[in-house]
C-alpha cells in the first residue's frame, strides 16, 4: 500500500541544497546536525560558490554530484524550490525533503502547486517541514534545536540491542520535535521523528505506515487534525493492531466540530468527532488528550508486554497514594478487583497485621526494609486474577531497588503481563533507567500511569474483538439475493417507501397501509384493525410529530375521521407546499421500550451505525452509540450495553426485560444495509423502534439517499 | 477557631530530642537540616550523654535547657515518646513535633493513646510525621531528603520581596514532600509544608487554617482521605474563599465509596463522594486528580490575579496546537468564544492574511520575528469580551521573549485578568523564571494549563455566588412559625403522615384522604372526585410500587373496588407482617414532567438537598444533583439547570415548558426543612413531583427520621 519511503527514512547518500558554513544559522545547522548525527554515507553540500562547506567538498549544482543521491534536503528561499526539486528529479534523486517555508501555509497556493508539479518522479516530504530524524540510519535532517546528540547516540545503541522505540509523525514540526524533546526527558527511545509539513506528497499516514514496517518501532505517535482519507487511515490502524504496535493519536477538533445541517436525527446527534472516536475504539487506536498522555502511552507500549485485560492489581508502600491510584484507575474505566480469598490469604502470610492484603496491597513503608513489595509483585504475576500490575512507590531514594533488581527483572522478563511503576516523588534518573533496562516503565503522573494501563487494556480488547469480528463478518450474512433498488437522485423515503427496502433485509415494519384520502384511511383501518396510528407521508415533512402529522391510538372510525380532518388542516396550514404522498394507517404497536436505530455516512470514514435511547429522550439525553458499519452481533450488543439507557432494556421497577437480542440483530441488519448501499444511502432513521419482551416493532422509518 | 500554631510554625527556639551526630543517618539529618535551613533562634540538642552534637552544646534532658523552648522535635523510639512529651509539657515547651513512627499506623493504638494523654498542655504534631518546613521562619524540621537548600534560600528571599507562595498540608509525609519537590521543579514557591502524620492533636484543617492567616501564603494544597469534621472543613473553605486563597484538595475515595445500605432513593443514588463534590463546588474548593494538577492550580493561584469568569482568549504561534488548546479548554467547561466583529477587525489590522483573527488568534510562526503576539495579548487584556488569556508558544528557545518582557510585564502588572502561558516544547528554565518574575505562570501540560484556567474561573464563580448566597439566606425565609413536631425515635413517615409536616412549609401534596378500609376508600374517592390513585400506607413498605401497593387512574368506584381487593391480597401475600396504616385515596395529578426532590444527611457534611429527573428514569440515569442545605433560589435553579434531563423541563418536541421556577422553590423549601430539622430528619423523598406548565403536584412523599 505505502510507497517505499526508504530513500527518505534510510537514505544511503544525502545532498544538502542550501548548505551554509555557519552552524549557528538555521541553514548551517542542517548540515552541522547531519554531520553530528553520525550518518555513515556520503554527504554532498550544494552551494553556488563555496568549494568546501563545514569541511566537506561542495558542489555548485545537484548535477555536479559524482555518485547517486537518495535524499536531497532543500533549504533555500521558497520561490527557488520548485526549480531545485525539478533538477533533483531530473538527476535521479529519489527523495526530497523541503524544509523551506513560504508555501500554502502563507497563502501561496500557486507556488505550492508548481512544487507539486516539479516533484513528479521523486518522493517529496514537505514543504514547510522542520525535518526528520531516523535514529538507526543516523539521519538527523532537521534544523530543530531540540536534538540532544548524546542522547541520540545512546538511543541508537539501545535500539541496536533490541530496545523497542517509538516513531513520531506530525504535520507540525514544532510539535513533532517537542514530543521528541519531552520523550527524551522521560527515558523514551525514538526510532523516527518525521514532520510532514504541508504534505504535498508524503503524508502522515504514509510516514506512519513505513514506521510500522520497522522492527525496532513498537508504537507510533501521530498528531492529526483530520484524516484526509479515512479508508487509508483505517487500513493503517488495522495494520498497527495486527502488529501489536499501538497507534497513539492526538486528534484535535473535539470542540470545533461544526454542527451539521443534517435533517437526519441520527446525523445531527453525532459530531464528526464521534466517527473518529468510534473508528479509534474499534481499531484500538489510542486517543490522547495532551503530549504527556501520548508519552505515557508510548512508554508503556514500547517497554511493557501487551496486556490481556483490564483487571489491575496495585502494590503500594503508602495506603493513601494507593487509594488515589485506585481512584485514577477506576476513572479510566479499569477494574481494581478484590482478590480471591486464596490470593488474599497467600499475601497475608508475609504482611504485617497493619498492612492490607486486599487490592490495593498496602505493603506499608516497612517494605523499604523487607521484600514484601517484590513478593507481592510476584504473587500478582503468578495470579490469573490480574491482567496488569501497578506498583506505587517512591523512587526518589529507594534503598531496596538495587537489591530487588534481579527479582524484578526475572518477573518482568517473563513478559506475561505489564508491570508499571508510579513514583509519587520525582524519581531518581538512575532508578528510571534501571527499571527501563529491565522492561518496566516508570510514571511520574498518577493519571498518566492509569491512562497507560487503560491504553494497554484497550489495545488488548480491540485485538481480541478484531479476531472475532473478522470471523463473524467472513460468515455469509442473511441478506436478500438482489439488493432492493433505490430511486435515482437525492431523495427522502418516508416509511411507506422505505418499508420494501427494509423488508428486503428482513426488517418488518408495523402492519400498515398507505391511503390516498380519508375514505381510503377508514378502509385501511378496518382491514388492519383498531386502534391505529395515522401519519402523514411526505418527503417534505421529515419530522412528522413536530408538524402535527401524527395521531396515535385512534380507537375507532370516528376518532380516525376527526384526526384526519384536524391533521389535514394543520398540514395544509403549516406546510402548504409539501408534496403529500398519502396517509399511513398503521397498527398500534404493543408497549415496550422506545429505542432509535439508524445509520449515517461520515465524510471521512463512510457508513456508521447508531443505536440510542429513543422517544423524546433521544434529544434530551443524546444517549447514542455509533460504530463503523458493517458490524457483528457482538459489537452491536456491546453498543447497546454501552448506552446510559441500557438499564431500561434490562427492566426497571419490576418491568420485564426487553428483547435486547432482537435489537442487536436489527442493528446488525441496518449496519449491513448501510454498508452495502453506502454510495447511495446518506442516513437511515428507525425512530422509534419499540422493543418488546419478545421481538420488536419498527414504528417509523426515514431513509435519505444521495 | 484554630488554635495558635505559632510555636509550631514560627518557633523562637527549638529543642531536638534524639539529636545525633551523624548527618547521614535519619536522626542526625534532622538536626543537620535544621541548621542548614537558616533558623535564627537557639537550637538545643538533647542527648543523654554527648556534650556537643554537630557543634552545638547538648543537654541531657529537656529540663536542663537554659531558656524557654517553643518547639521540641522528637525523634526517639516510639515507646519512649510519651514520657519525653510529658516532660516537655511539664517543662513548659509549647509544641512538640513527633517524627517517630510505630504508633497507630503499626496497630499500636494503646501507645498512641498514652501519647495523647502525655501531650495535654502542649500542641502536638504527629506522631509518624515526616516533619515540617516553614520557609519564612527558616525552620526545616524534617528528615525528608527532598529539601533543596539552595532553592529554599532563594525562595525565602522571594517571599520577603512579596512573592505569593503555596502552603502544603498532608497527613502523608511522603506525599507532602513529594509535592514540595515537584513544585520546586515547576518554579513554585512554598511558604509551608506540614505533614501531620497520625493527627493526634494538630490536624490538617488546623494546619491549613493557620496557613491562610499568613500573608505570604496565596493558596493551600491539601491531601485528604476524608474530613473527620465536615463543619470545620467547611469553615476552613469559606475562610479560604473570603481571602481569595484557593484551597486545592486531593480527596481520595471517588471509587471506594461503599454503596450505602439506605432505604431512601435519594441516599442510595449518591455516594458520600458526591457530598464532597457538592461542598467543594459551593465553596470554590478546587479538587485535583493528581499531583501535577495540584501544582498547576497552585501555580496559577499564586502567580496570576483572580479571574472574573470563564471566557478564554487564546493567542497561538501554531494553529494546530492552538486548536488542541481550545479542545482542552472546552473539555474543562470553559468558553473560547468567537470575538465580536470589532475586536476581530482590530486584530485583523496587523495580522497577515494567513493568520486567524478569531479565537484562537493564530499569529503564526512569523510572530517569532514581529510583535503580533504581544499586540494580541494587549488587545485581549483591553477587551471586556475575555476573562482570561492563554498564550500557546514555544519557550524552548524564544527569540522574542527578552524584547517582549517589559511589554508583558506592563500588561500582567495591571492584574486585571490572568495571563497563562503554555509551552509545547519543554520550556527553557530562564524563560519560566522570567515570566514568573512578572507574574505569568508557565505550563508544560495542555491539560494542566486548561485545568488551571478552570480553577481560576471556578473560584471566581464560587466567590460571586457566595456573596449572593449570604444576602439571600440573610433574608427572612417563608417558614412556619413553629416547626412541626416529629414522632419520637427512628421512623418512616409515609405520605399521609408526612403531609402535615410538608404543609407547615407551604408544600402541598395532591388532594388525598386516608381510608381505613374499602368503604372508607370509596367514600374518600367520592369526596375527592374520580379519577383517583389508591396507595397502601405502611412504614414497612417504603417502595409501594414494587410491592404492588399503587393503583393509578381509577376511573370509578368499580375500578377502585377491584383495585383495592387485588392490592390488599398482594400486600397480605407479599408483606404479611407489615403494619398497614390505611389506604390513601389521592386525586390523579394532571400530566407533567416527573422529577424527584429530596434530602439526605451526609455523615460528614450534614443535610444535602437533591433534585433529579424522576419516574423510572431516576434509577436508570442517576441524573441527580446534590447541594448543601439550606440553599438559595439561585442555587436551586442552577442545580436544576445542571441536570441532564433539564431539556425535558424546557419542553421537547413541541411540548410546553414546565414550571421550573416552582420546582426551584420546592427545592429551596425542602432544603430549609432538611436544615432546620437536621438532627432528626435523615432523608426526605418526594418522588415523583409532577411539574406542570404552571405549578407542580407532589404525588408521593417519604420521610425517614432518626
Amino acid at each position: 500500500m505505502a510507497a517505499d519511503l526508504g530513500p527518505l527514512l534510510a537514505p544511503r547518500s544525502v545532498a544538502v541544497i542550501g548548505a551554509a558554513a555557519d552552524p549557528t544559522k538555521i541553514r548551517g545547522r542542517v548540515l552541522a546536525q547531519l554531520l553530528k548525527g553520525g550518518f555513515a554515507g556520503p554527504i554532498f553540500p550544494i552551494h553556488p560558490s563555496e568549494a568546501t562547506i563545514q569541511g566537506l567538498p561542495a558542489f555548485a549544482r545537484i548535477d555536479d554530484v559524482p555518485g547517486p543521491v537518495d535524499l536531497a534536503i532543500v533549504a533555500i528561499p521558497a520561490e527557488r524550490v520548485p526549480d531545485a526539486v525539478a533538477a533533483c528529479a531530473a538527476r535521479g534523486v529519489k527523495a526530497a525533503l523541503v524544509l523551506s517555508s513560504g508555501f500554502a501555509e502563507e497563502g501561496k497556493a500557486a507556488l505550492q502547486a508548481s512544487l507539486r508539479e516539479a516533484s513528479k518522479g521523486l518522493l517529496l516530504a514537505g514543504p514547510n517541514s522542520v525535518g526528520l530524524l531516523s535514529t538507526q540510519a543516523g539521519v538527523c535532517a532537521t534544523f530543530s534545536p531540540a536534538i540532544d546528540f548524546e542522547a541520540l547516540r545512546s538511543m541508537r545503541a539501545r535500539l541496536a540491542q533490541g530496545r523497542r522505540a517509538v516513531g513520531v509523525v506530525s504535520q507540525s514540526g514544532g510539535l513533532g520535535f517537542a514530543l521528541f524533546n519531552r520523550g527524551l526527558a522521560r527515558g523514551l527511545a525514538f526510532s523516527f521523528v518525521v514532520t510532514t509539513g504541508n504534505e504535498v506528497d508524503v503524508d502522515s499516514v504514509a510516514a506512519a505506515d513505513a514506521m510500522l514496517d520497522d522492527p525496532a518501532t513498537g508504537a507510533v505517535l501521530m498528531f492529526m487534525e483530520g484524516a484526509r482519507d479515512g479508508a487509508r487511515f483505517a487500513a493503517l490502524a488495522e495494520k498497527a493492531l495486527d502488529r501489536e504496535k499501538p497507534l497513539i493519536v492526538a486528534k484535535i477538533g473535539r470542540s470545533a466540530a461544526a454542527a451539521r445541517a443534517a435533517v437526519s436525527h441520527t446525523a445531527s446527534l453525532t459530531g464528526a468527532d464521534a466517527a473518529y472516536d468510534a473508528v479509534f475504539r474499534r481499531l484500538g487506536v489510542l486517543r490522547a488528550d495532551d503530549q504527556d498522555e501520548m508519552l505515557d502511552l508510548a512508554l508503556a507500549a514500547t517497554l511493557a508486554p501487551p496486556a490481556r485485560g483490564r483487571r489491575i492489581g496495585v502494590v503500594t508502600i503508602s495506603g493513601g497514594v494507593g487509594g488515589w491510584m485506585a481512584d485514577a484507575l477506576a476513572a479510566e474505566g479499569l477494574e481494581v478487583p478484590r482478590f480471591s480469598p486464596d490470593l488474599e490469604a497467600a499475601i497475608r502470610t508475609y504482611l504485617p497485621s497493619y498492612g492490607a492484603a486486599f487490592n490495593p496491597i498496602d505493603v506499608t513503608a516497612q517494605a523499604l526494609e523487607n521484600d514484601h513489595r517484590l513478593r507481592s509483585v510476584a504473587a500478582l504475576m503468578d495470579s490469573e486474577e490480574i491482567d496488569q500490575i501497578v506498583v506505587v512507590s517512591s523512587l526518589a531514594n529507594d534503598p531496596r531497588l538495587a537489591a530487588e533488581r534481579d527479582g524484578l527483572a526475572a518477573l518482568a522478563g517473563r513478559r506475561t503481563k505489564p508491570l508499571l511503576v508510579y513514583s509519587y516523588p520525582l524519581p531518581a534518573a538512575s532508578a528510571v533507567a534501571l527499571l527501563a533496562g529491565i522492561g518496566i516503565p516508570t510514571f511520574t503522573s498518577l493519571r498518566g500511569c492509569a491512562s497507560a494501563a487503560r491504553g494497554l487494556a484497550a489495545v488488548a480488547a480491540a485485538r481480541a474483538a478484531s479476531v472475532r469480528r473478522r470471523a463473524a463478518l467472513a460468515a455469509p450474512m442473511a441478506r436478500s439475493s438482489a439488493p432492493a433498488s433505490l430511486p435515482a437522485g437525492p431523495t427522502r423515503l418516508t416509511e411507506h417507501a422505505a418499508a420494501p427496502l427494509l423488508a428486503s433485509r428482513g426488517i418488518a415494519m408495523a402492519p400498515h397501509l398507505l391511503a390516498r384520502d380519508l375514505a381510503g384511511a377508514v378502509a385501511a383501518a378496518a382491514a388492519i384493525g383498531y386502534p391505529v396510528a395515522l401519519k402523514v407521508q411526505s418527503p417534505d415533512i421529515p419530522h412528522k410529530t413536530e408538524a402535527g402529522g401524527v395521531a396515535l391510538a385512534l380507537a375507532d372510525a370516528g376518532a380516525l375521521r376527526a384526526a384526519w380532518h384536524a391533521m389535514a388542516a394543520r398540514i395544509a396550514r403549516a406546510a402548504p407546499q409539501a408534496r403529500v404522498d398519502g396517509w399511513l394507517v398503521q397498527r398500534m404497536a404493543p408497549p415496550g421500550i422506545e429505542m432509535i436505530v439508524g445509520s449515517l455516512r461520515d465524510a471521512d470514514f463512510g457508513p456508521l451505525v447508531a443505536v440510542g435511547t429513543g422517544g423524546t429522550l433521544v434529544e434530551v439525553l443524546r444517549d447514542l452509540q455509533v460504530w463503523p458499519a458493517p458490524l457483528t452481533l457482538e459489537e452491536a450488543s456491546a453498543l447497546i450495553a454501552g448506552l446510559r439507557g441500557a438499564p431500561l432494556l434490562a427492566g426497571v421497577r419490576g418491568a420485564p426485560a426487553a428483547d435486547s437480542d432482537a435489537l442487536a440483530r436489527l442493528v446488525v441488519a441496518i449496519g449491513a444495509l448501510a454498508a452495502d448501499l453506502a454510495p447511495r444511502v446518506a442516513s437511515i432513521d428507525l425512530n422509534p423502534v419499540i422493543v418488546h419482551a419478545s421481538g420488536l416493532t419498527v414504528v417509523d422509518a426515514l431513509i435519505e439517499t444521495s
